[in-house]
C-alpha cells in the first residue's frame, strides 16, 4: 500500500531559496534549516515507514515569529506541516516536499505555576512528563500519560488528544486542558479558554484538542493539575480464557469502580513482555489484567478486596496485590514495556489503535484471532480495557515478500471491525496519514464534508497539514454548495521507506 | 435596556399564509400552530422579561419531518428557532417575528437503555430527569442535574450545555454526552458520535454542545449514565466570614477531595431560604456551605471527618452532618428553593450566572458588595463554589422607576468583573439574547469571528437562531476575508414586557 499525498506546488519549489531567505528574516539565526543533513532528523515521525524531507525546517521561539512565520505563508500561498517532538504514531507530523516544517521545540519555557486555581501556563514544546515534575514537590501532576511522556510535548498531546493508562479516570487530554493560544493561518492569534473550567461561546478548545494540526499552531497552553493520591495499589490477575477477563473488567466497571488505571494483556503480549523485564507475570494464563486503585488508604484497601472477590468470580486463575511502591512499579514495568518487547519477538510490528464498547470486547478479541489466521501472521493485544481502547501489535516480517502488505491488511480490517462493533479507528493515536483512507468507512460523505466546512472555518485555504486525516480534500467553496461531489486533488505517490 | 433583534423579512411575512400550508403538508395534524392565541406559550422561554410571538410554531416528530422542515426554511430563506422546553435563562428560544419556531417537544421517546454499555439512547423531548427515573431500577442516574431538571428537556440541556450541583465531581454536559443525531439547516442528517467514548475527526459533539441553538437541530441524543454512589452524606457548614467560607472551599479542592457538591449562600440567601422551606439553617452566620459526599460508606465516612477538620481550620462556627436521607434532602431543600426563595422577599430579581476562578472568590465577593452599595439594591448569593459558578440574584422592584435598568447595569457590572478576574461571562446559562451585548467585553473581535465562521461551516445562511449569542451577525462571505470590519445588520428593538 503506497501513500498518496498533495501535488508539490512547482511554483513554490522553483522559489525555496527566496522563501529561505524571508524565513531567516523573520526567525533569525539558527531558526531556519535548509540543509539536507540537517533536515534529516525532520524527514518522519513516530510512524517509520513513511519518510520525506520537509522544503525547509523552521524553529521560531515566539508566537510573534509563529504569527509572522504563518502570515508569510499563507500571503505567499506556502503549506505548513507543524510539528511538537514527533513522537506521532500516525504520520501526523509527516513533512511535505513542498511545504514548512514549523517545529514548535524551542517552546520550552514553563509560564506559569498557579496551585491555588491548580492549574499550569506552558508552552507547547514542554514534554508531558515535565509539566508532572515541574509540580511534584507540591504532591501535583498532569494526569494524562502516554507511553511517549519523556518525549512527547504537551502541544502534541493536543494535536492528538492524547491518552494513557490513566485515563480511565481521570481523562483524555481533552478532558484536562482548559485553555491556549492558538495561532491562525492567517497569523491572527486567537486566546480559547482560561483558568475557569467553562467557557462562554462555542467549544473551540474542543475542536483545537485532537485535531491534528489541520486549524492552528498552539504556542501557549493551560492544562489542569490534580493533586496526587495519598495511595496506589496494583492487582494483577490471572485468566484462562481472555473471555473472562474481559467479564472482569465489565463487572468492575459495572459495580461502579473506576480504578486509576485497567489494562490488559494477552498470551503473546504477557510471554514478551516477561521475557524481556522479569515483571513476574504468570506465563500460564491467556489474559493478564493490571488494576490499579489510587485514593486514601483506607478506601484503596477496600476497594482491593472488591476487585479481587469479583475477579475470584469472573474464574481469576492467579491474583497478586502490591504490597509496596517498588512492587507496583513492577507491575507496571512489563505492561509499559510490552511494545519494545514484542519488537524483540518480531522482526517488524505494528501498533494498531481502535476503540469499542466495552460490552463488545469478546466480539472483538474473537474476530482479531480469526483474521490472525486468515492472515497467517501472529498477533500480541495491549490494550486500556477500561475505556475499550485495544492496540493489537501485528507481528510480520518486513524481508518476507508481501508480509507488510498482509500486515497492513489486517490492521485495516481490525479497524474496521472496530467500527462495525460500534467503536472508532482511533483511540488516542490520530487519523494522520495511517487511517486517513479508512475514514470513508466511519463516516458519511455528509459527516466528513461537516468536517471539512469546520476545517474552512479555520483555514480557507488548506495550508495547515494538508493531506493529513482527511482522504480526499475539497475545496471550501465548493463545501459551501453543502452537497459536495468530486472535487478531488490530483495526489502523487509519496516514497515510502 | 431594550434588546435588538434582526430585523423581520417582510417578504416572509407577507407569504405566511402559504409557508403555514406548506409546512402543514410536511408535518401533518396539530402538528402546525398559526392561531395566535394557541401560540401565547411560545412567546418566551425563562426568560421572561421578554416576549415575541413567532411566525408559526412547528412541532415535528420524526428526525425525516425536521429534516423536510428545515430542508424548506433553507430553499425558501425562512429563519428557524429551535425550542426543547423553553427553560432557557438567557433567552436563547425567544421567539422571531419572521421565524418558524421549531418545537421538539413530541421526541418524547427513550429509544435504548444498553446498561452493558452504561449509556442510554433518548429523544431530545425527554426531561433530564425522565432519563434517571428510567435507570433508577438498575441503580444507575444521568449525572447532570439543572434545577430545572424536572421540566428541561436534554435536548435543551445540550443547546446550553447544562450544569447542576453535582457537575464539580461528575461534569456538565459536554462530560455526559456521547453521540447524537444533528440535523443541518439544508436538511442534511449528521450522526454524531455514538457508544464508545472516543471518535475520530474534530469533535462536533463538542461544538454542538453549548451552541445555544446555532448550529444545527438535535434528534436523537446517546448519554452516559453513572452507577449512584453507595452512600451520599452532607455537611452543613455555618461562618460568621463569607472569605472564610471561600478560604474552606478552597482548601478542600485543595487537599484533593473532590465532593459531589459543594455549594454557598450568603446571609440574604440563607434567611430567604430558611423562611421558605424550614430546612434549618443556622440564621446566625455570614456565609453556609453545602458540602455532600458521596461513594462508599468507608470512604464517606472517612472523608467527612476530613472535610469537618478544614472546616473546623477555616473558623467554622456551626457543623452539622446529615444522619438520613431524610435530613441530607432537608439540608438540600433550601438551596434548591433559593431562587423562589428569594422571589419571596424582593417583587422581582434577576439570576446572573458567571464564573471566576476558584481561587478569585474572596475578590468577586467583595466586589459583588460594593456594587450593592453603589446601586443601592441588595443582592443574595447563591453559587457552585466548588467550580467557581457564581449565581447573584439582584433584588429589585420593576415597579420603582429605573430599578430596573439599574438592575440590568449591576449585573452587567458583575459579569465584566467575572471576566476582569480570568473568569467567564456564563457558567451554564448560556449567552442567549441576555449577555449578547457583553461578548466583546470577553472576546477580540478575532476570536469573535473565529466562532462565527465556525457558525457559517454549519448554517452559511444564518438561518438558524439569528440574533443570539453574537452582538453583530456577519454574513459569512464577508468572514472569509478573515479581517472584519463593519457588515453590521440593521437590528430595530423588540418590544421588552
Amino acid at each position: 500500500m503506497t501513500i498518496m499525498m498533495p501535488a508539490s506546488d512547482q511554483a513554490v519549489l522553483d522559489r525555496r531559496d527566496a522563501i529561505v531567505a524571508d524565513l531567516r528574516a523573520i526567525v533569525p539565526g539558527e531558526g531556519v534549516i535548509a540543509s539536507a543533513a540537517e533536515m534529516l532528523p525532520y524527514e518522519s515521525d513516530a510512524l517509520t515507514a513513511y519518510r520525506q524531507p520537509p522544503m525547509v525546517v523552521v524553529l521560531p521561539e515566539t508566537t510573534e515569529q509563529v504569527s509572522r512565520v504563518l502570515k508569510y505563508c499563507f500571503d505567499n500561498g506556502i503549506k505548513v506541516v507543524p510539528r511538537g517532538s514527533g513522537t506521532s504514531l500516525s504520520g501526523g507530523a509527516l513533512p511535505l516536499a513542498d511545504a514548512v516544517l514549523l517545529g514548535l521545540g524551542k517552546f520550552k519555557r514553563i509560564r506559569e505555576i498557579d496551585f491555588d486555581n491548580r492549574v499550569v501556563v506552558t508552552e507547547p514544546g514542554v514534554t508531558n512528563l515535565a509539566i508532572s515534575q515541574a509540580v511534584a514537590h507540591a504532591g501535583f501532576y498532569y494526569a494524562p500519560d502516554p507511553s511517549s511522556q519523556i518525549a512527547c510535548s504537551i502541544g502534541g498531546n493536543i494535536a492528538e488528544n492524547s491518552g494513557g493508562v490513566h485515563c480511565l479516570k481521570y481523562g483524555m487530554t481533552t478532558n484536562n486542558v482548559l485553555g491556549c493560544e492558538l495561532v491562525l493561518m492567517s497569523g491572527e492569534v486567537l486566546r480559547i479558554g482560561g483558568k475557569a473550567p467553562e467557557q462562554a461561546g462555542y467549544d473551540l478548545m474542543g475542536i483545537i484538542t485532537g485535531s491534528e494540526g489541520l486549524l492552528g499552531v498552539v504556542t501557549e497552553v493551560t492544562v489542569r493539575i490534580l493533586r496526587k493520591p495519598e495511595t496506589a495499589r496494583a492487582l494483577m490477575v490471572g485468566f484462562s480464557q481472555v473471555e473472562a477477563a474481559g467479564e472482569c473488567v465489565a463487572r468492575v466497571i459495572g459495580a461502579g469502580i473506576i480504578p486509576g488505571g485497567m489494562e490488559m494483556m494477552d498470551r503473546p503480549a504477557i510471554h514478551a513482555a516477561e521475557a524481556f523485564v522479569n515483571a513476574g507475570y504468570p506465563l500460564d494464563v491467556e489474559a493478564l489484567l493490571i488494576i490499579e486503585l489510587d485514593g486514601s488508604s483506607i478506601e484503596v484497601d477496600e476497594l482491593i478486596k472488591r476487585v479481587e472477590a469479583i475477579a475470584l468470580g469472573c474464574g481469576s486463575t492467579t491474583c497478586r496485590i502490591s504490597g509496596s511502591e517498588a512492587e507496583r512499579d513492577l507491575f507496571w514495568a512489563g505492561r509499559k514495556a510490552a511494545f519494545p518487547a514484542v519488537g524483540r519477538i518480531s522482526p517488524d510490528y505494528i501498533c494498531m489503535d481502535g476503540t469499542i464498547p466495552r460490552g463488545a470486547l469478546p466480539r472483538a478479541l474473537a474476530r482479531i484471532r480469526e483474521l490472525s489466521e486468515k492472515y497467517g501472521l501472529g498477533v500480541a493485544n495491549v490494550f486500556h480495557a477500561g475505556d475499550g481502547n485495544l492496540h493489537p501489535l501485528i507481528l510480520y516480517d518486513a524481508n518476507k515478500p508481501g508480509e507488510m502488505d498482509k500486515a497492513e491488511a489486517f490492521g485495516a480490517d481490525i479497524l474496521r471491525c472496530c467500527v462495525e462493533l460500534g467503536g472508532v479507528l482511533t483511540g488516542e493515536h490520530g487519523v494522520g496519514i495511517e487511517k486517513r483512507e479508512l475514514m470513508p468507512h466511519m463516516f458519511s460523505e455528509a459527516d466528513l464534508s461537516q468536517q471539512q466546512r469546520l476545517k474552512c472555518a479555520f483555514d480557507a485555504q488548506g495550508l495547515l497539514n494538508p493531506g493529513k486525516v482527511f482522504p480526499t480534500l475539497h475545496r471550501c467553496a465548493e463545501l459551501g454548495r453543502v452537497h459536495v461531489h468530486g472535487g478531488r486533488l490530483p495526489f502523487p505517490d509519496l516514497p515510502r521507506f
